[in-house]
């Protein structure tokens, strides 16, 4: 279904409906750019810790626009054992709802429109007809304004069309607009000895209109009701009536409803986004970081700067996450399937050992075609990422005893894989981690090279030569990490380069050293973003949300092993040394949790239980490396 | 005629042919965004300088994109003693050409964007059938680009489909890739010893086709032709063809013939403009300098930091300009028009004592109907302009002896309103001065306040309530420039405000004086914009352009006057001690035209023989105060 600002308030009841019935949703969008960054290898360096790679997103992928919003909700039906699929394509655009709100300014990158340009996208449905939208600090705002108006209005003083704080003595009314102003008054007058009602001023200039508001709110305290109207002509004029106390009375009931459904409209396509987070279902998404971090950015509040901080609205906003990147990029996927880029996991997952999962739309809605491919419609690409979440869940059921065909989105098979957003492009670290702290990859093989901005690839692969195979993660014109095959090797490239005069090389510790010395510095000036600024928001965590689950996998999954400066209280050595837990750097807010972690700790070995998990232990998390496919380069699925 | 990228190449002879035969060339551009600044007032103070005005239009502007392009041509029938037009309304869009091409970004203001939706504005032609553009820089590096690759191809190095600087030995290939260019090769070496001419290599990524071009380009320097291309399904795939001397000559011409086509092609609508300038025509705009600065901007070059400069190039790209709004706002005109917005503009143009134009639709040209208005459409903004010139231009005919019905574009009787820019709300400057230095008005009367960020305008009327009327100028929200009516108040301000301690007041020249002092400072950091970067344009001011009547007229209608600091060499007292010269702070370049101007000087007395001029010099240009249409806040027309 097609939603814009015209049918947009007739469709609410169908969305609420459907996200309320659905057992899981899938979501994506479609944004009017990706990076503002000089290039995408700089926005995306293969060895970027999490921090860094949300920090950059955050800077240079926000300040574009998510401009269509598709949302598939997938209900089961028991009785027909197939999925039944609403799916929605809302085009969304922050039309400025009156002359004082504000007016955003969104950046479009050429290639991301001329892609969309290319698919048939339709700029015109957007611009013309897209949905508006306010933040929960913008709602806030106009919700203070329009109380503060009313209370004003009450007291008696100002009017509820134009107030102006400044309206509590006589209008200063410059000498050029006198001989104007006096005629209204005079017009005004008029209208308390003579039989008319009411009174159509000329059309005259906003200025103008303000001392017109002024001059009779303080001249005509009672007895009048001032308003704005628009002509058909598409001027703005006022109009003065004679009310009495009943009639006043009556139009200020009217007007209290048509502010409040006004307030509605502004808030626009955000109660969707609402409602999807009230009902604390599974969302699924593919690739889905820079889905998350729009929607949040620009439905509820400016990003945090700090991950933590992402993370803990992102927790409240999307209680329950599922990207199917990251799972089609894990055991047991991982080995079956070797392109996971939307379209062609699609394909794949409608070949064996997968099932294509039985689906049908629901009546009145439009079904899409999957042989006719629609990629980058949001609302299609939402529905076949449902498919693939679906075909992915099922599989997951063949591995127990005795198998299952269908796996519902509450079944546990499928937690592992919640809150864990693909990471693009990283080598060593398959996802983030929105609930616990990161993996963190042991980097002491890498080194942290910087040289003239002539050097090629080729320049470092001749530098390293000695060392065989070397892996080279570009970081900017004039520096990179290379990755060295082996760590003994370190010491001796730092040996040989003490003395080089081109360029220069420091371990990675050394180098993550500098980075912290320097944001150290940066830091001693005040935050601009508070804690509780989003946590003003009325929206809590669902309680259905499963934290606990999450956060024992990890714990379970992959073990914790003592950093090297680490003064870390559990050490178990496994397959997975290569990964160790922050000790010290993980926020504060993290340890407040270790009560509900360890109450969750029996839930999670009882999963091992489960036939299919084993298979994931022996490789996970070594074996979670993205697939890197280039085709998706710049791309957001 | 609505022009695109689909009918772009067949159409650009029309446009050649219209631009060669007119006699005026009227241009309107249809941006998407405004300013991207906190907001208007803050972007045109009414005290603003033209340097300040310059400097905020070039931050708060310049990244939005002009997308459509109006051009209309009119052409004097003698015969027919009326003119013969042509109206082209283009879409452009910045496509990206390859994927190496610059992927620009910009800004769209969300009220402009509905501003134009709800005129009816098509984005999808924008966006999907735009016309391409590169400005000078990007032109001249893809041409050496070009160049170069054919210079290493004829040297039998590297191959004019990929060349990596790394290409000059024997490719460096990562172990996991070492299997399938093996492959390559043997399927390259089974090419020499069959039959077939050609092989289609597999679809891979870029690295790997990256590594099959250095690979092949070692092993194989002779006899082959590598290519990439692009199968039915859009995907690229090498093609590997043994060839023999003759074979191999011919697929090199055919591909520098298409080289050159595709360049052109990415040269694009910039080519329109390259025409428009070298024509030397005269260019009529409305409201015209975000017009001009845009057009330049995307056309030809960044645009420079100094105010000079921008001079300097818009002398260059546009020898002769000329702006309806400034004409309008003008003497004899000002007395006789009371909105100069396009629309009302040329409605009032229709009426006594005015004649509407003698105008006719060249034969394939749409024609518009003035009665059912299309403004916001670029081309039709274009036409309404130029007709209005000529009306303006007739009217002055009415004041020779004996009067003229039919002024061209070429008369004397117009050149005063050449090259100068209308200011949009400067109370005391109204343009802009292309050719020469700008109009320096004595603001003795001003003071500079700054204030609590509480502070309302009431609050500052209440502060100098003892000094009768007074004008705020808003700068932001802790500063105004207050305007006294009398000049000898400005010590009292001053006097009783010492103790004062919510607020503080400057005088003007205080005011000016630290700002320069703070520009001193930050000038020390080295330009980044150098004064040759422009000047490498190969298009200079067409000799036709008639600079020094302009400069002439500006010497004459404007007495230089000693200013307060000055050290003035030429002293003539008359009506306009308003406003004076800059002495020390006009740049070096003017002073090397000096002799031109000395030259023009006789030429500028001969025209006070014409009638009308006396008639503005009473008035000119302490009449010139612009008319302040709040109307057209926010819009460009």
């Amino acid at each position: 279904m097609e939603v814009t600002r015209k049918n947009y308030k007739d469709s609410l009841k169908t969305v609420y409906s459907a996200i309320e019935e659905a057992d899981f949703l899938a979501i994506d969008g479609e944004f009017s750019g990706i990076s503002d960054g000089p290039n995408v290898s700089a926005l995306t360096n293969g060895l970027d810790t999490p921090e860094e790679r949300y920090t950059k997103l955050k800077k240079h992928s926000m300040d574009f626009l998510l401009f269509q919003f598709g949302l598939c909700t997938f209900k089961y039906d028991q009785a027909k054992s197939k999925y039944i699929t609403k799916s929605f394509n809302f085009y969304v655009f922050p039309k400025p709802f009156n002359r004082t709100s504000p007016d955003i300014k969104f950046i479009c990158q050429s290639s991301s429109i001329d892609f969309l340009a290319s698919q048939g996208f339709d700029f015109n449905k957007v611009f013309c007809n897209g949905i508006p939208y306010l933040n929960q600090e913008e709602e806030a705002q106009l919700r203070e304004q329009t109380e503060e108006r009313r209370n004003q209005h009450a007291n008696g003083i100002g009017t509820p069309s134009f107030i102006s704080p400044s309206s509590k003595g006589p209008a200063h009314v410059p000498e050029e607009h006198k001989d104007f102003i006096n005629k209204v008054i005079q017009k005004v007058e008029a209208l308390f000895t003579n039989s008319e009602k009411t009174v159509d001023l000329e059309p005259c200039t906003g200025f103008q209109r303000k001392l017109i508001y002024q001059t009779l709110n303080w001249k005509f305290p009672k007895g009048l009701h001032v308003e704005t109207v628009e002509t058909e002509k598409k001027e703005r004029i006022i109009q003065v009536s004679k009310v009495n106390d009943e009639e006043r009375k009556r139009r200020e009931q009217q007007r209290l409803e048509r502010e409040q459904e006004e307030l509605n409209d502004a808030v626009g396509f955000s109660r969707v986004i609402h409602a999807i987070s009230k009902s604390g279902k599974l969302v699924v998404g593919h690739n889905m970081l820079l889905d998350v971090m729009h929607t949040i950015h620009q439905f509820y509040c400016a990003l945090p700067e700090d991950l933590q901080d992402f993370k803990e609205v992102t927790r409240c906003v999307f209680p329950r996450l599922l990207d199917t990147k990251l799972m089609a990029s894990t055991q047991p996927f991982k080995e079956l399937i070797n392109n996971t880029s939307l379209a062609e996991l699609e394909k794949q997952l409608k070949e064996s050992p997968f099932k294509s999962p039985h689906v049908e739309t629901a009546e009145d809605f439009k079904s899409y075609d999957t042989a006719q491919e629609q990629l980058h419609e949001a609302g299609y690409d939402a529905y076949i990422t449902g498919l693939c979440f679906i075909s992915m869940a099922n599989y997951l059921g063949s591995f127990l005893t005795p198998p299952k065909a269908y796996i519902s989105a509450r079944s546990k098979l499928i937690e592992p894989f919640f809150n864990k957003l693909f990471l693009m492009r990283i080598i060593d670290i398959p996802y983030l981690n929105i609930t616990g702290p990161d993996l963190q990859p042991k980097r002491d093989h890498v080194l942290y090279v910087t040289f003239p901005k002539e050097w090629k690839t080729s320049d470092l692969y001749q530098l390293f030569s000695a060392f065989g195979n070397i892996q080279v993660s570009w970081i900017d014109d004039t520096s990179a990490f290379v990755s060295l095959s082996q760590t003994d090797q370190v010491q001796i490239a730092m040996n040989t380069s003490r003395y080089a005069e081109s360029y220069r090389i420091q371990t990675y510790a050394e180098y993550i050293q500098g980075r912290q010395q320097n944001k150290e510095k940066l830091d001693q000036t005040p935050k601009t973003w508070g804690d509780d600024s989003w946590a003003k928001s009325h929206y809590t965590p669902s309680s259905t949300s499963g934290f606990g689950y999450t956060r024992g996998l990890r714990k379970r999954s992959i073990s914790p092993v003592q950093g090297e400066q680490g003064t870390g209280d559990g050490l178990i050595t496994d397959g997975w040394s290569h990964y160790s837990y922050p000790d010290n750097t993980s926020s504060k807010k993290m340890k407040t949790d270790a009560k509900s972690e360890q109450a969750n700790a029996e839930a999670v070995e009882s999963k091992t239980s489960e036939g299919w998990l084993k298979t994931a232990d022996s490789s996970h998390p070594a074996g979670l490396s993205p697939v890197l496919d280039e085709e998706e380069e710049g791309g957001g699925s």
